[in-house]
């Protein structure tokens, strides 16, 4: 896997890029026995940047995140909790995630602004911290460059999700390899919360800070900004970036002979841990991709692919192996973009279903066989400009409705 | 039932308003024997006045009913088929919807443009005009102002509704009684379209053509466009109101000294139609309300209520009577709307679940209970202005994606 810029690492994780360890215990703030704590350290202090939910309650560790990048634009370690989000838990909250910070901290023996907090989990409900202090106590001695740590890592960031989501890629930067790679959560849900997005990104890269920040920026809009399982964004979606610089290469940035080669290996570490989230959405069979073209503009093209990605009808009809272009054509409708109404194609994967607006006849039996896929893919084409766009999301099945409707436990 | 201004009238239909016939039957558009073709007839040239779906793609019979309005402001019948929507139908399409108003326009002996036409059904398939042709040959003679032509004309506009949706109420006009009636379809689907809301309204009123466009205008935005069963808009989508004047009173606008009495009056039977669409939804056990209040504006109130009416974890939190208040509060985070963090109060019927943003110890049992029940208010105080509004909707259910996922047949 790769294309002319990068090759993918076979079983890659975060601890691959040079300088980076990572670990994962319980504490003690999962009910079961799964892992509920984890951190990555870097050994130098990492060119850091990060992005965060838009939505208006941000839960604490966003806050003290925030303040620990702004300082200095750097980072040294992430420690993670997960089984509780510290959202909607007001001045406490707030303290608790500060204290999460400075032990974290002192344990390493790091600045405070050093450190980066993220939590993922219940809504409104405190942290026992008790539980925290006595795991950050014993998490440094778990933390380890090995395979091993990446893994515990994996694991502990995760609530419901299925499957651990993680890659690494290599990519040529002044002649030498440099690493990026990721792990990330997803859609999993433990009511009363919903679904928490947190993802990692790790590199070994020389960045500079302008411009890791630009490209993070840039690189989720298309990535995992274009994923939806279910239209709700949560209180604590953070997605933090750590670039060590040890390869020593001459600091990348839009003017680096090799920054086009860099830019598209990090949009694929983002674009597969979007599309690994939005496969493993709560019920979710398959992945379903949107693909716009043809619209007055990229950004007119994301809003209509995000419509068409969010729409329960187009997304029941996918669960159903149900060729029903009419759904999509009403979601593509209702986006509030300009479309041409006599003027749309719509495929799926290979299929042709509508030409110019009309229905064209089509294979029902090949279009159910391509549908009941564990990908499917959607093709509008507008026909009236040069703005295309991709996005991702999941079919709408019984097992969404089973998961966020159990009466909470 | 009723207020100050209005009694409900016990059974009422479209046809109570004075000058008003109706009627439908079976001509051959669905597969069952259920009817699939109406009409309302009025015996004088009525005051008319409509809105339509704002999806891009609109249906031939949209088109049709717009031109006939624009003429000359009146309707004096309104011919419906259900079973199929003569939407992506292209020429021919628009050439059948046509057709359909010409040949009911001379059957009746009306000027083609008193007469409105509608559809709803599937998507992408054109009309089978010698069954509808042969069907309005017939109805006329079907068409009758007792409650047995109502009752068969709210059959006829169905599609897998589980329930008629009709009201009518009286109120005081100069001293007489004026009625208003409405008969509405809602959120059923026959694949592979999407749902398709009509609704048919009439009155026997004198009023101004100007002032109940307006009014209709208005009372949709409160109403009919604060409902939401899975966020689609369909192709189909039109609300028609036809006023006889067969009363004689002094016309209505809204310098009228009763002109607060029938815009209320008028506002009830939409409310009333609206709410019934909602409760109907695919799949639905339960009518959900969401009032906000406390925002910044009107329509800031109406974007948050819609958000979190729209919701797929709150709509399947609903459905499992689960009192997960971290999902309505984190609808209303992503709304896109002026919200202080800090000041939010929600409450579910009268169990209040958080004050000032922070959660409040409720009883869950008191809770599930009132959850379980077949009508849930969630009210959400932002604390933060005078905007006020409420959204209606339903709950997410198995039956929803049972429906919605069936492969055609």
């Amino acid at each position: 896997m790769g294309n002319q810029y990068f090759t993918v690492v076979k079983d890659g994780s975060v601890t691959v890029p040079q300088g980076f360890k990572a670990g994962g215990m319980h504490c003690g703030l999962k009910k079961t026995d799964r892992n509920d704590l984890g951190a990555i350290l870097c050994e130098v202090p990492a060119t850091a940047a990060a992005v965060y939910t838009t939505n208006v309650f941000q839960a604490a560790p966003l806050k003290v995140t925030r303040e620990s990048i702004a300082q200095e634009g750097k980072l040294q370690a992430v420690i993670v909790n997960s089984g509780n989000a510290n959202a909607c838990t007001g001045q406490q909250g707030e303290q608790d995630a500060y204290q999460m910070r400075n032990e974290m901290a002192a344990q390493l023996g790091l600045p405070e602004h050093y450190v980066a907090v993220a939590s993922t989990g219940v809504i409104g409900e405190l942290l026992k911290m008790d539980r925290v202090s006595a795991g950050i106590a014993k998490l440094p001695e778990r933390l380890t460059g090995e395979a091993g740590g990446a893994e515990d890592f994996s694991q502990a960031i995760l609530t419901t999700d299925l499957v651990k989501k993680e890659i690494c890629v290599a990519v040529q930067v002044n002649g030498e390899t440099v690493y990026i790679a990721g792990a990330a959560k997803g859609s999993g849900m433990i009511h009363p919360n919903m679904a928490t997005m947190l993802a990692f990104m790790t590199t070994d890269a020389v960045i500079d800070q302008a411009a890791l920040q630009q490209l993070l920026g840039m690189t989720t809009n298309v990535t995992f900004n274009m994923i939806t399982v279910d239209g709700d964004t949560s209180t604590n979606d953070m997605l933090v970036a750590m670039a060590s610089g040890l390869v020593g290469n001459a600091p990348l940035n839009p003017a680096h002979p090799d920054w086009e080669a860099y830019a598209a290996a990090f949009r694929h570490v983002c674009e597969h841990l979007a599309q690994a989230i939005a496969r493993d959405g709560e019920g979710a069979t398959k992945l379903v991709e949107v693909n716009v073209s043809g619209a007055v503009s990229d950004e007119s093209a994301q809003a209509i692919a995000k419509t068409v990605i969010g729409s329960s009808l187009v997304k029941s009809a996918v669960f159903g192996a149900d060729a029903n272009w009419g759904r999509i054509i009403a979601a593509v409708g209702r986006a509030g973009e300009p479309v041409n109404p006599e003027t749309v194609d719509i495929r799926l994967g290979d299929i042709t279903v509508l030409t110019q607006s009309r229905p064209v006849p089509f294979d029902e039996e090949l279009a159910l066989e391509y549908l009941k896929g564990n990908t499917v893919t959607i093709h509008v084409a507008l026909n009236h400009g040069a703005g295309v766009a991709t996005a991702w999301g999941c079919d709408l099945t019984y097992d969404y409705v089973r998961i966020n409707a159990a009466y909470r436990t």
